[in-house]
């Protein structure tokens, strides 16, 4: 373990983020001046299956790419929010659909060094269209379903452009198989 | 798309990080003043096979988990390094193994919002111990192997708590199911 021996707010860029410069400790006895952490909102994100075994997608425009990108039903949490309220929430908001079912898949820190804020994965099953989207987002996209087995097709094909999506698809496919 | 207006630097952490805060006129119209965007720097991960189908494996301490985590191979890249190149050098450093022959996986963005930088996956094959390992990093790491048919379960325990590297997973995983 290292041990922070201080932090210094760098930029304060609240709600979205805020940048610290840690002065750390490592096992070694070496101390390191100026490890960067980025403290940034935790997110929900679903893979949701309906009942014809189809995965629902969004297809949107992602400023970071500054390109389309495919992506999977997802949201920041609201304050302190608990995370599967959240995928529930964003899951009926971006698709407007609702699932029977719904199973924690795990969660992941963005970025490992750096932090970034975690993402919390859902598996929802059962899922069925029950109202118009209604995202409130900065802009639009579109809803698609994709069936299950053409996934790893997409996935080869470069269709996924963010890790965090990848990360759920690995969760989702994983625990899929382990039930058989 | 997006139009960016306007950029300004709020912190630079170089050769780590820089902080920008975009103003962004969308195609709707609307101006968003305050769109924070992280530039950081790349790196490549390697999703290794050995001859008996065992994945490299690293286990080391990851300061913005503040724990021991399971990943890949995986480094940042050393300047305009190609990432293939930066792969191969971190599987060597990190591991002290090398492959007979690579295949590019893709890349995708750490946040789709934010940037926060990208990863370029590979999958690797004919991996064999050269040499041992000289990752130069802030603290000493434990390498193993694990058949690959193990991987799935271990997504699912939650051993694997950094995106990357279910992003990685799902690469790799998609790679080796296309070929059949």
């Amino acid at each position: 373990m290292w041990t922070r021996l201080q932090r210094s707010l760098c930029f304060d860029a609240s709600p979205w983020l805020r940048l610290f410069r840690d002065e750390v400790r490592l096992p070694s006895g070496v101390t390191v001046g100026g490890y960067y952490q980025i403290e940034a909102r935790d997110f929900a994100m679903v893979f949701a299956l309906t009942h014809l075994r189809e995965v629902l997608c969004l297809r949107g425009y992602k400023y970071a790419l500054n390109a389309l990108d495919v992506q999977l039903p997802a949201g920041y949490l609201e304050g302190d929010e608990d995370p599967l309220l959240a995928a529930k929430r964003e899951l009926l908001e971006e698709t407007g659909y609702e699932a029977e079912s719904w199973q924690a898949l795990g969660r992941a820190i963005v970025d490992g060094n750096r932090g970034c804020g975690r993402g919390y994965f859902y598996l929802a099953r059962g899922a069925r269209h029950v109202t118009e989207p209604n995202a409130g987002d900065l802009e639009d996209h579109e809803v698609f379903a994709v069936p299950l087995s053409s996934i790893t097709s997409m996935v080869c094909g470069g269709t996924f452009r963010q890790q965090g999506t990848l990360a759920c698809i690995a969760l989702g496919f994983a625990a899929l198989a382990e039930e058989g």
